[in-house]
């Protein structure tokens, strides 16, 4: 078996879920360097446990490392395009979380960067992987529900994120939604023609004091007549309630929640089952370390990876024309926001 | 137990299954005439086999005769209206089918008409009544969820309605949503403010070159900031596919569809059950009963209809704003079609 | 369609039961008569609303009407012999309800006059006419477990009867498991070779008292070789708890409870959904009306029946194994109660 | 964290899967050396790139390292004692693999030789750690189904072990219902007091011929009065089948199969999901992880093992018990094989 040398820039929650999850499950994938310039002790204990030879500052000793071949970036979300764009022209195969930015232009800077470097650019779509997920899109790609119809996504938190995120996360359609946005391109096998947004403060006033809504609902026309519906909310208290569904001429293939164990209990009041995750870890371990096998497998096999740039690109433009088409009470063609 | 002779105008389809569900559930009501100018052989054999004692082909029989105290309107929809305004000047209780008219004006004019003669009018949206939907009702009643925050609901059909049919019914918003009108407005204890559409033809091009789509989806947003998403389509393969769900502060309550029956069968190739009804009769069997139980226990107690005259013409006046939102590809709000 | 008078003897619970369904669901029988000794108030009522002409006192307004074709026998069980033998004489179509008597021989002398008069006897194991039972039963019938290894069937009711019905009825494996002795032969298509049984007193000490136990677990042997295995309790808090799978060389079917409504509420402590049945009519409905149209069937088209006395005398036969077995600790044979 | 050195006896299959397992998910436990005479190059490969630093032919390897403080057996089950008392005779906490061994007086020098050298004994029981199961267990043990009356199992393993393995495995009890044994005894909170076993030979001749059976039903009557049944089959084509339930005063618990995802397709010809696992190791990956960080915690915080050396003991007797039962055409009292 073939194995590369990588490095992780950033070890805040999602760079350890990474770390941890390419250690167990990438056999292909050793991680050089994990660099943080704000790593705490506990971060750091996790990567020795883990066996990580290097633990550095700055992430130069990763861009810089002549025998890393691929960077995994999970910096914060604003500095994503930078170390990607870095990543690129030290001429090293990236994965970048996602959103890879939410403004437009830097997106495709990134996009630029990889192209004129001739690197994998792989965007951080985790949920692309689940395997629930990946069953109705395996199902949908195997013709059995024959042509497209409709597209539906529910997309719920158990609780919001802090104030001080929603204020810089540019709002539930890029924090959030995007996830949802890529799904249903994804799932739908065709591109996004038009949005139409509702939205409101249903869930904490702050929310909305801080400029953004936490409870939208989100109708799309792909480009082949086929309709989607997106609905997301900060705040289910019974999980993480992500199903998707995708109905056609010949049936309709559903998902629903995985729960932690299946025991069901028949009791003189009801019938009671567990409830869904309530950590996004739990809920998606699989699909993380899926996706880093997959980035595995594009670096060392020299394959497109599965979730591109292009695709980042598109997730971001569609979070724009939704956040318009809230604005502005309407619906906006994505030729309004290209 | 009071009992009370009742007529039925219209011995189509849907006229034929009350009679049958007032007969085998409904004691309190004893039908004593059923009138069709084009009773066919086969709903005579029907209805003589049930004990109905007067077969006529004029609905004067019903109208004029002082014993029968209410009347089931099951006309051709052109004629819901005439007739429930007829029985209602006669004095006697209505049940009419709907949409009871897809003219605004009518509405209005049939809710005048039972207001002034002071009978009861109760509107035939029979999904109300069905257990499953009912039961999510009844949980959102109970404060379960909490503060609702979005209502969904697919509605998709086995199979299109004849072009014939399509024609003249006013189209999908009329003919079909306007079940899931009144659903969304039931479970959401909120009145719609603005609904967006989009639709397309997805089924069979013959229904647009009639003029209608055969899939919409349709968003609203309700008075209490609320939001709602109604899924149609013309032909679902597998069955009748009806299902709802309230999401909200303290939870979700959703149903799924009942089949003929839960045998499940674990084979090499996968695990198979029973696909939904492909029969709306057997679909609705129970719900059918119950409404006209419903409107039995308005009549002999004097009590509201559980699905009033306003009911219908709220509905009406929500599929005249989709019909307008798609026409013009853009929100419409209540206002604008009141 | 072909239609006969019937009578009904017995107007106790079942016997109503009986009634309510046919003339509901069972348009090809008219009940002309129904007769008990015991008659009160409230069943007379139900009967003259169900429109039966006759309520009378004595079976013999039933046994010497040369209009009645057929006898429905719901009286108390130590008289379902004389009855079902008395109306076979008369030249009547006998339905019994079972057990046919838990006397061997008693039940063979109805069989005998039955076949001396040439009249159908058709024994009241309603479960085989359940939706979900029955979709069990094709399954395997069309092959699709192929062989049958094992039959396991679990019933269980909310409530334990009187002590007084309890000390009569013959115990445990006569008035409760026969239903699931006649199931387990219905489903492995093979006769019982070999019974063990185990039981206990774990529900209600005055159960055992009255010489009973209330929990009971058979193993079978069938003569093909294939094995099963029944529980019973007298009491499960969440309702009736019904249930049967097959398992064979190619797969295995099986089904669950039905409820009175499938919707499921998603809060903060788990998901919720309704309970089993609690009242037997409610859980069975259907299956008595459909006992009742295949009798109908047999006697209008001179068919067999689809429960014959021979199944009625085969899991009669069955029990007393069970209890041979329960009281000597050891496997029983057929051979030794035959 | 504290953490600590051991060895693995037995590079075979479960061998493997237990070095994967540790590596991955227990960081307690960091594995010196696997020892194996008949080590194969790709088990050498999977250790090497697992980390583990020795690979040896000789079993001393291990037990004479000073530095090795518990030592996990995954020999063939013949020398499961043998190791398992010459891991405990050099001081060694020991994790054996199932059955211990299947004469009664070995697994009995097993126990003693641990409690002499008064080291830890953990029994490779790994279901109860299943989360299912547990989550049932977990149920009973909070009193939710009040006391106990009923266990039932279900356990279908997707193919026959090859006819070589049959031949020297004790047969179907000591190498496939042992595990249902305990599990019984887990659930029940109970001992078994006696035991009847049906069995046949339903899936393929040649294991007759070999002296054993390929189905079995054995009853189970405890000590406190409940009862238990557990049903084996050789041969589920739908994969992996293991189900259990536990019903008493209060209510019933049961879990359902695992599925490699949870997809439904709605199709014209009916519902489809998933099939069980068919492999074994892709079933219970979470619960062989578990019971190794269960055995970490034990030995490292000085607690008792969650399967000890006598719940290894009881369940080899139940089978001894359900083999005579068999073998006697009776029921067997524990009392008979202790």
């Amino acid at each position: 078996m073939d194995t590369i040398k990588i490095g992780i820039i950033g070890a805040g929650r999602i760079g350890r879920v990474h770390a941890e999850n390419i250690v167990r499950f990438v056999p292909e994938m050793e991680i050089k360097t994990v660099a943080d310039p704000y790593m705490g002790e506990e971060a750091a204990e996790l990567l020795r446990r883990l066996g990580v030879p290097n633990i550095a500052g700055d992430a130069d000793a990763i861009l810089t490392d002549p025998e890393i071949r691929a960077v995994v970036v999970c910096s914060p979300t604003d500095l994503h395009a930078e170390y990607a764009i870095r990543s690129a022209r030290a001429g090293k195969d990236v994965f970048v979380e996602k959103p890879v930015d939410y403004r437009i232009e830097r997106v495709k800077e990134v996009i630029d960067a990889a192209k004129k470097a001739g690197v994998k650019l792989q965007v951080g779509f985790n949920r692309r992987f689940d395997h629930n997920h990946r069953a109705v899109y395996e199902a949908v790609q195997a013709g059995k529900v024959g042509r497209v119809n409709l597209v539906k996504i529910s997309s719920r938190d158990p609780e919001p994120p802090s104030i001080g995120y929603v204020r810089v996360s540019g709002g539930i359609f890029y924090d959030m939604m995007i996830h949802d946005f890529d799904m249903a391109r994804f799932l739908a096998g065709s591109e996004v023609a038009e949005v139409f947004a509702y939205g409101g403060v249903l869930v904490d006033p702050a929310i909305g004091e801080a400029g953004d809504v936490d409870t939208a609902v989100v109708t799309l026309k792909f480009d082949n007549g086929a309709m989607g519906v997106i609905d997301n909310s900060r705040r289910a208290v019974y999980g993480y309630d992500q199903r998707v569904e995708v109905f056609g001429s010949e049936g309709a293939v559903m998902d629903v929640n995985d729960t932690p164990d299946n025991a069901v209990f028949y009791g003189a009041d009801g019938t009671v089952s567990g409830t869904c995750y309530k950590v996004m870890w739990d809920r998606y371990t699989g699909a993380f370390a899926a996706e880093q096998r997959a980035f595995a497998d594009a670096v060392i096999n020299n394959t497109e990876p599965q979730v591109t740039g292009e695709d980042g690109l598109r997730s971001i433009l569609i979070a724009a024309a939704a956040a318009k088409s809230l604005r502005e009470g309407r619906p906006v063609g994505m030729s309004e926001v290209g």
